[in-house]
């Protein structure tokens, strides 16, 4: 029984969010490769908008909304925000000298359990957008039918809904018996059919929202075609992590079933495997798909990298093996990442700018 | 120097919110009064729907916005918007009998401040509509242009934006030293100008963003035409609140000059006084304005009562006193209360219900 209520509480995950606040350990202070991400794609975007914008298409030129998809709690979510509306601004001008700049919305969204008090306390005083904080998963529908004209979302769509259920089902070939990532064929399939079905989800949810000739901004890291998932990097990381886990039940500080049953919801996807579910759904074109500049993280020591990483899965620790383990399993995180001199550089992955046009409705 | 801080930090009332969280002294625990007033409120809102909106005249059948301003943590809010939405599903339905349902997105509004973190895990799982919540203070735009079908506010239009500075000012006649509500006409004439112009405000965004033929309503405590503020019973209540604090005051407790610049930013409005302004804004209007049937809160005791004024008023004592005092005042309170013998019998006051139609444009 118990291991059902763990399977489930891992199969489903209801509101993996981001650690909130603005503490030491916090998101907000620990997120600036995510901020040196949303730099690099500045460009793509103030592009993507002075190429790929047709105002004269849209219903009204009155109002313009903007949502950002996995907001978390900022201050990136305001950068990239601005760097999409001071576009936005320029296009309308340029587009016709008498053209009036509309109003803007920005719909923040996250899951429900993330951190909207600290978004709200931090937004930006003289924002010119009217904002608001929409809750829940971007896989399903979140705001009204042909109601948003830009949607951004960066570094977000590499997290999963859910850790795919036959990798934790003792009687599948998938069985990821003290793993927590996927180096495995076996394994590495279950990840990537559901990524391909959270995808579909994505797209199927954004068409309906997204008004004809809306712009959809995506950026994700993601593998080079025909480089198997199991060569990325980013592995070595997580499988020092997963013994780190392996280490504190061998100590018995934690059940070795609950590490079996743990695994983190994250596939890195190729340009091919995008391409393939943008075109089954069918209403979106692809404007641009591209690398963006190589960033890497400033190397600034092991206790830092180890910060990075508690930033982003904290929660998901922390509603699967409970809180109290945290701390430990951290600093010894931190320990193996110096005694295996693995420090930012290794870190470094590519990151995949990808512009979507919604198509003018057929039905 | 202190003086001044103390007196900006009155005047500028920027986000005062309930008591958040879900605890024993949360506003959430503590608002069943609220709650019975949108209970009393429910059939007029049925009625203003059936009677008053005519959804041929919307641009879009497609989709329904509702706003709640002043939304607090809920769940009252939850049951407002199901009523409301209910209401208008109804309507639809009977309009014609192959109209479709729209779609429904619900705005939740308040400060900033408010525990929207709560307001999200509370939402109802099975909700037939997109929820966002916007911050800021509904005296000023918070949505976009021509963009909500139905605003509801329920008992949260009687809080002014700020307290009148010339209440605050030692050289006025309006200085009102030693109370923190309006007995006195030259302090009432203040609060009463103050309220004309917060719902000038007010009224001045909703008509920028509601659509033709949308709806506003009201729920605000009011007192009869022609009966002066100093006679409500309510009064006696806050009287005692004041006593409360000049003792704490006595004892050296808290400093007598913060108690001289504290005062209540709450206005009790008149229907002429409504009228007036709305008449004045010229874009609604008004369908009905009627009073609603009046509800006494349950008498639960003199505990409940200082609990009940507590969740409401706490972000404010803690703001301009610190936290320290709150125990302290709020046991005092409950004695006096006692002491004087008033229950919740004498908290029995008017509340009007209003509703206004935004006409179509003339512009």
């Amino acid at each position: 029984m118990e291991t059902l209520n763990a399977e489930r509480e891992v199969a489903t995950l209801n509101g993996h969010t981001m650690t909130g606040g603005d503490g030491l350990g916090s998101y907000s202070r620990n997120s600036y490769y995510q901020r040196s991400i949303i730099d690099a794609a500045k460009l793509h975007i103030q592009r993507a908008v002075a190429e790929n914008l047709q105002p004269e298409n849209f219903t009204t030129l009155e109002t313009f909304s903007i949502a950002d998809l996995g907001c978390s709690v900022g201050p990136n979510t305001f950068f990239a925000v601005q760097n999409i509306l001071d576009a936005v601004k320029l296009k309308y001008k340029t587009h016709e000298p008498n053209t009036k700049i509309p109003e803007f919305q920005v719909l923040f969204n996250d899951h429900s359990m993330n951190d909207f008090n600290t978004l709200f306390k931090c937004l930006p005083p003289n924002r010119e957008y009217y904002a608001s904080a929409v809750p829940g998963s971007f896989y399903s529908r979140l705001f009204l039918r042909a109601s948003v004209h830009f949607v951004h979302s960066s570094y977000s769509l590499h997290w999963l809904s859910q850790v795919p259920k036959e990798v934790i089902n003792k009687n599948s070939p998938a069985w990821n018996k003290g793993k927590i990532h996927h180096t495995r064929e076996e394994v590495t399939k279950e990840y990537s059919m559901q990524h391909a079905v959270d995808m579909a989800s994505f797209l199927s949810a954004r068409a309906d929202e997204v008004v004809p000739g809306g712009l959809v901004a995506i950026v994700i890291p993601a593998r080079p075609n025909g480089i198997p998932h199991a060569q990325l990097p980013l592995n070595k990381k997580f499988d020092l992590f997963g013994s780190c886990l392996l280490e504190l039940s061998n100590k018995g500080l934690i059940n070795e079933e609950k590490v079996d049953l743990f695994n983190l919801p994250i596939y890195c996807t190729s340009p091919q495997e995008l391409e393939a579910v943008i075109q089954q759904n069918g209403c979106f074109s692809i404007e641009s798909m591209e690398s963006l500049p190589i960033v890497t993280a400033p190397s600034t020591g092991f206790q830092d990298a180890s910060m990075r990483l508690r930033a982003v899965t904290e929660e998901l620790i922390r509603e699967h093996f409970g809180p109290e383990i945290l701390d430990e399993l951290f600093n010894l995180f931190t320990n193996k990442l110096a005694e295996a001199h693995q420090d930012s550089a290794s870190e470094t992955i590519v990151n995949l700018f990808l512009l979507l046009k919604r198509k003018t409705y057929t039905n």
